[in-house]
């Protein structure tokens, strides 16, 4: 069973909407990177077993997603920001208006908090 | 029973979350402003089962939202955005710097393009 990236992005994000079992088998197989024998014997079920939970928990993500976007929608706000904080710096740097550097100060840091 | 503003709120999020009577039912009440009786009649249920089929859903809005807190995290950005904007404008206003202005004006074009 191939490990995919997006998975561990999309547990970030729609984790509170699987199961526990659920959340426990991605924790492990995903970001502690257990096999599926150590996360058996860690949850007490059969290598199947984990094998169902852990391809379930990825169809559901992946089905939320497909019905929400909101992953793909934070994304190109999160990219968007970092191309208003490097165009914020660019006036910072670059100006003598101290009320333009002052502003522009401003936007960096509304910015920068936004993609917390 | 009464209407609850936060709810077609919610609803334009998690929509595809709701089975498609849920979002038939919402839709008629909060977005088409039907009466129970008059969405019992277009849906060919009861009235009860009508207010039934709302109350659940709203009760789904809220537990998704309680869960996942998206959007919640959508409006900040949104306000911050707003800000962004602002600032920007204000730049674009005052400013003699070509080149700040012209930052500036890439910085409002990006948030206003972040916001839809």
């Amino acid at each position: 069973m191939e490990k995919n990236i997006e998975i561990s992005l999309l547990f970030d994000f729609y984790k509170p909407l699987l199961t526990e079992s659920q959340q426990q088998a991605v924790e492990l197989y995903y970001n502690d990177d257990y096999s599926l024998a150590e996360i058996a014997q860690e949850m007490n079920i059969t290598r199947q077993g984990v094998r169902d939970l852990v391809k379930r928990s990825e169809n559901l993500l992946f089905a939320y997603e497909e019905k929400l976007g909101l992953f793909k929608r934070f994304n190109l706000i999160e990219n968007g920001l970092d191309e208003i904080c490097s165009l914020a710096q660019n006036i910072i740097d670059k100006t003598d208006d101290s009320s333009a550097k002052s502003n522009a100060q401003k936007i960096l840091t509304f910015a920068e908090g936004l993609k917390e």
